[in-house]
C-alpha cells in the first residue's frame, strides 16, 4: 500500500516518487495550495497539494484532523527558508498527485498537540492519546527495552520459558487476584504476584538459566504508582554466586541502557551494604545524585539536656542524624516551615537544625538555634566535624525511632537535593545495595518476618544466628536503585531443605503450615535442588524513568487508574447472573455490598 | 562455579582442567573405579573416579541418583572401545581430582529413563519430568520457536506491545475466566481469550505493526489437547491487503521453520479456497499429506433408486462424497466395519461402498455392492470418472447434510492415508485455506452468527450481499493449516464504521447491545481508523508438532490437567473466607455446589 513511511522521507529520494500512508496531523491553506502534514509512527512529511489537480484537491479540501490517507506524490526540496530542522522529513516536501482518504474522522476529542489535558480524558480516549508523538515514542521505548532485556540474556544463555497464569492462591505477602474454578466448584486459581516459586522449580529441573518477561498481579490499595498488572523481567540462574550473579545483572542494566539510550552507566555500579545506605542515606534506594549525607550523632547526644535528643540517644531503636546544607543559612522561614511539615508525612514530630553563622565559635553567636543552649561543647564539636559544616551552612536534624529518622530525613535529603540543586551532575545514578538483613521483627504481631522472601538464603556463616540472633542474620538478597528509585531485586535462594526448615522455624511458620503452602516447592528441594539464585526487574518502572515520563501509566499502553479501572473499555464490569451461577458463586447481599464501598 | 556445561566438554578441551556442575544421571562402579554420568541442560559427561584420591572417591561412593554435583578434574580421550557415538561428549571422559556434593537427593519417584509413566505421574512430579532429556529438549524448542517468531517480526518492523491481562467481560464466544474486583463490589474483569479487540485498537492508535506472544484463557469443557491457558502469537499490520498479510506471515513460518527445525517449507505455500478445501477435503485444515481426495456425485444420483443416495441428492444443504480408496478391494470386512464405526463418531449412519472389481463392467459383477443395483448406469459411470477408479479399488460414499459428510469422509480420508500409507511423502505441508464465508446460519436459533468473528471485512465486491444473501458473503479470512492441524488463522478487519454496522446487523446485534459490548471499538473507528489486519498463531500447538509430541502438555512447563487441575501446586483450591468477603463474594450453597459437580 505505501512505498515508506512518512518519518523516512528525506533528501535523498528527492526526485522519487513515493506512496505514503497516514494521518492529516494538520492541514492548512496557504496561497490556494493546501499543505498536510502527514503523520505515521515514524513521523510527519509535509505534502504540498496544487490546485492544478482538481480530483486531487477536492480530496484535499475534504480532509479534516485525523483522516486516514493514502498519498502519492513525488519529492521534492522545500522552498528556501521553510526547512524544518526539527523532523527528520524537514528539507523535503512531497508534491501530491493522487490523495485517497482511506478513512474520515469524526473531530478528535481533543487535539494532539493540547497539553495539560486531565489523565481521565487521556484514558477515556486513550486510542487517540497513544496517537501523540509522546505515547508513540514511549511505547517504542518500552519495546527496545523489553528487545534489549532480551537480546542479552538470550545471549547469556538464558532461556525463556512460561510460567503459569491460572495457579495457587498463597495468603502471604500481598493480596491475590482470584478467579473461580468453574469446574471444581468452591476452588479459586490465584493470579501470580510473582513467578518466585516456579522459577525456583524450574532450576531444580535443570534449566539452569531462566528468563521470562511476564506479567503480574496484585491486588493492593493502589498507591502513588502501582498497577494491578504489572511487567516484570524476571531472571533465575543455577550454579552461581551471589557476586557473579549481582556481576551479570548490571552488566545487563548497562546492556540495556546502551542498546536503547546511548548511556554509559558506571562499572562497576557502586555497592552499599544496606546498614551503610540506612546510615548515610537514610534510604534503601538511595539517590546517589544527591551530594547530601546523614551523619550520626547519637552517640555524642545521650547527656544533653535537650530532652528530646536525651530521650532518643538512650533508647534502643533510636536514631539521632544530622543533615548538612551547605550555605543553608540562607534558607527562609518559609522554606523551613515547609521542610518541617514534608518531614511531618514521614511521622516526624518537628525538625530541629542549627545555621552555622560561624563554624569557629561553638556557642549561641556562632550556632544559631533554640537547642543550641542545650547541648554541650562536646556535642557541638562532634556535630561540626562530622558533619564537615563551614559557615553559612545549615544543619537539620531528625531524632526518633530509626525507621522514622531514615524515611524523613533521607525524603528531606532528595527534595532540598533536587531543590536547591545539591547534584553530582550524574544524570544516572545506579547503586546495588547488599547484605540486607534476613528479618524484621514485626512490633505488633511480635513476630519475625522475612524481609526479602522466605526463600531467600543466608550469608555464608550466619546460618547459626537462624537461631542465636535472627536479627543480626544477614541475607544475601540485593537491590539495584537507579536515581533514588527501585528497579529491582533479587537474592541467593536456599536449595537445602534443612536451611528452609530453619527459616521457616524463625518465621513460626510450622510444618503443617510449611507443607500446606509451599509443600511442591520443599518436595522439589528434596531431589537435588541445586545452589540457585535470581532477581526480578520492574518493566514499568525502568521504562518510566527512560522516558522521563511522571507515572508508570505513561509507558503503558492502557493502564488501569488508581481506582483500578479502564476507563477505556470500562471495565471491570457486571456480568450475567449466569455467569456466576456456573462458577459457583454469587455476589454478596446488596446492603453488604454498599457497606463495603466505602473501604474500596 | 564451572567452567562448561557437561554437553559441551569435548575432544578440543584434551588435557585441561575443567570444572562441571550437574546431577548424577547413572553412576556405576566397574572394576573398583566408580563412573558417574554427569547430566545438565546440555547434555551429559563421563566422570572417572580413581580409588587413588580417597577423599574424592568417598564422596564418589556417597554419590546417588539426582545427587547435585560439582566436578573438577581433567578431560582425557575415552580409552578405545568405550566411546559413545551417541552424545556430544561421547569421545572424551574426565578423570575426576575433586567432587563436592552440592546436594544430596531422596529417591526419585521414578527413574529418569522410566518409559510408559502415567501422565498423572509426570505432572505430579513435574519437577522430575522436567529434567528428563526428552523435556529439555521440548522446552528449547519452545524457547527457541517463540525466539524465531520475535526475531523475524522485530526484523519487519513489528513491536511487542502488551495488551491488559484484566480486562472486560464480553459474553461472546467461548466462556470467559472472571476476577472480581476488590474495588468495585459486584464487579468483574474478565481475562482475555485474545487481545483481538486491543490489538484492533493499537492500529487505530497509528501503531502500524503490532505483535505479542501472549497468555489467552478461554474457560471451555477441555476437548482432547486443550489448556485454559494457552499461548498465542499475535500480530496485527496496517496498510497492508489480504494477500500481502499472507504472504508475510507464511514467510515468517518458513523462518521460523528453517531457524528452529532446518526445515524449507515450499514456497509459496499452497492457497485453497473454503470451497475446494470442503469439496476435496471435506476439512477446512486438510493433511495435503495425504494424496486421498473427495468427489461430488450428488449431481448424477437424483434420480436413482437407491433413496439414501436419491432423498440427499434432491434435499438442501445434501452432499453426496466419494471417496476413493487406490487397491481398496483387498479391505477386509472387519477393516470396513471398523471404519463404518469410525464415521459414526461425525454423525454417519452409515458407510456404502463400492468395491471396484473391474472398472469395464458398470453393473453387479464389475462393481460389487448391495447398492449398485440402485443405481442407473450413468450414475455408474460418473462416478467411476470422477474418481478415477481402478480395478481393484474400493469407493466409499457419504450422503448426508454436507457437514456430516465433510466431518466424516474428512477424518476417514485421513484415517486410511495414513493406516495405509497413502502419503506424498512431504514431512511437512502447509495451505493456506482463503476465502471463508462471512455467515453460518445457526438452525437451532435460526440466525447468522459469524464464522470468524464480527469484525472481519467482506471481501472487496461482497458488501452488498450483506443484505441481499449474506449465505453468499465472503470474508477476507485466511487460515494455515499444517499437516491437518490449524497453526493460525487471521482476518482483514473492518476500518470503518458504516460496514460494522451492517455487519452487526445481520448478525441481529443491535446498536444499543453493539454500544454496550464493543462501544470503545466502534467509537475508535470513527476517527479515521486505516485499513488493518491480522493474525494469530496457536504456538503450544506449533510447538507440538515440531517436537512430535502427543500433547500440547508434552510443550507446557507446568500444564493443567483435562480437569483443569494443576497436579503440582494443587491448584485450583479452596480459599480463606477473609478473602471471598473482601472480594464481595460467597460461595453457592453446598447441596447446589454438589448438583453442579456433576456437571464439571
Amino acid at each position: 500500500m505505501r512505498t515508506h513511511y512518512c518519518g523516512q522521507v528525506n533528501s535523498q529520494l528527492i526526485g522519487q516518487e513515493v506512496r505514503l500512508c497516514g494521518w492529516a496531523h494538520r492541514r492548512r491553506d496557504h496561497g490556494g495550495v493546501i499543505f498536510v502534514d502527514l503523520r505515521d509512527r515514524e513521523g510527519l512529511a509535509q505534502i504540498v497539494c496544487d490546485p492544478d489537480r482538481p480530483e486531487m484537491f477536492a480530496a484535499a479540501e475534504a480532509v479534516r484532523s485525523e483522516f486516514c490517507l493514502r498519498v502519492t506524490g513525488k519529492v521534492r526540496a522545500r522552498p528556501e527558508g521553510t526547512v524544518n530542522p526539527n523532523i527528520a522529513s524537514g528539507e523535503v516536501e512531497i508534491l501530491c498527485h493522487a490523495m485517497e482518504i482511506l478513512n474520515a474522522s469524526a473531530t478528535p476529542p481533543f487535539q494532539l498537540d493540547e497539553e495539560n489535558l486531565s489523565e481521565s480524558i487521556r484514558l477515556q480516549h486513550r486510542v487517540i492519546d497513544l496517537r501523540r508523538p509522546q505515547m508513540q515514542k514511549s511505547m517504542q521505548l518500552r519495546y527496545q527495552t523489553a528487545r534489549a532485556f532480551r537480546r542479552f540474556l538470550d545471549d547469556a544463555g538464558f532461556m525463556d520459558i512460561e510460567t503459569p497464569m491460572l495457579t495457587k492462591s498463597t495468603p502471604e505477602g500481598a493480596r491475590d487476584y482470584l478467579v473461580p474454578s468453574r469446574v471444581h466448584p468452591g476452588q479459586f486459581f490465584a493470579l501470580p504476584q510473582s513467578p518466585q516459586l516456579f522459577k525456583q522449580l524450574l532450576m531444580v529441573a535443570g534449566f539452569d538459566r531462566y528468563y521470562q518477561i511476564v506479567k503480574c498481579f496484585r491486588d493492593e490499595d493502589l498507591r502513588a504508582d502501582r498497577q494491578p498488572e504489572f511487567t516484570q523481567v524476571d531472571i533465575e540462574a543455577s550454579f552461581m554466586a551471589e557476586g557473579e550473579i549481582v556481576t551479570l545483572m548490571e552488566e545487563l542494566i548497562r546492556a540495556v541502557f546502551r542498546e536503547v539510550m546511548a548511556v554509559e552507566l558506571p562499572n562497576p555500579f557502586p555497592r552499599l551494604s544496606y546498614g551503610e545506605a540506612m546510615d548515610r542515606y537514610g534510604s534503601d534506594k538511595p539517590d546517589l545524585r544527591v551530594n547530601l549525607e546523614l551523619v550520626e550523632v547519637a552517640d555524642v547526644l545521650k547527656d544533653v539536656s535537650f530532652k528530646v535528643f536525651a530521650g532518643v540517644a538512650n533508647s534502643p531503636g533510636g536514631r539521632i542524624a544530622a543533615l548538612r546544607v551547605p550555605g543553608g543559612a540562607t534558607l527562609t522561614r518559609g522554606e523551613i516551615d515547609a521542610y518541617t511539615q514534608f518531614v511531618g508525612i514521614y511521622g516526624a514530630r518537628g525538625l530541629a537544625y542549627i545555621k552555622v553563622n560561624d563554624v569557629t565559635q561553638l556557642n549561641e553567636t556562632g550556632l544559631q538555634s533554640p537547642i543550641v543552649k542545650n547541648l554541650h561543647e562536646v556535642a557541638l564539636k562532634a556535630i561540626v566535624e562530622r558533619t564537615g559544616a563551614q559557615s553559612g551552612d545549615l544543619i537539620f536534624f531528625g531524632a526518633d525511632k530509626s525507621k522514622v529518622v531514615n524515611d524523613a530525613l533521607g525524603a528531606l535529603r532528595v527534595r532540598i537535593g533536587h531543590e536547591k540543586n545539591f547534584l553530582n551532575g550524574n544524570p544516572w545514578e545506579p547503586v546495588w545495595i547488599v547484605d540486607f538483613p534476613m528479618f524484621d521483627f514485626d512490633e505488633t504481631e511480635r513476630r519475625w518476618t522475612a524481609c526479602h522472601h522466605p526463600f531467600t538464603s543466608p550469608k555464608d556463616g550466619h546460618l547459626e544466628l537462624l537461631q542465636s540472633d535472627p536479627g543480626r542474620c544477614l541475607a544475601k538478597a540485593y537491590d539495584l536503585a537507579l536515581n533514588g528509585s527501585e528497579l529491582g531485586g533479587g537474592s541467593v535462594r536456599i536449595h537445602q531443605p534443612e536451611v528452609q526448615e530453619s527459616v521457616f522455624k524463625v518465621l513460626g511458620i510450622g510444618d503443617e503450615e510449611a507443607q500446606l503452602k509451599f509443600g511442591f516447592l520443599l518436595d522439589a528441594l528434596k531431589y537435588g535442588a541445586p545452589p540457585h539464585g535470581g532477581l526480578a526487574f520492574g518493566l514499568d518502572r525502568i521504562v518510566a524513568m527512560m522516558a522521563g515520563a511522571e507515572s508508570i501509566r505513561d509507558v503503558i499502553a492502557f493502564p488501569k487508574t488508581q481506582r483500578a479501572q479502564c476507563l477505556l473499555t470500562d471495565a471491570p464490569n457486571s456480568v450475567d447472573e449466569k455467569q456466576l451461577r456456573e462458577l459457583h458463586i454469587r455476589l454478596r447481599q446488596k446492603v453488604e455490598t454498599q457497606v463495603e464501598v466505602g473501604k474500596g
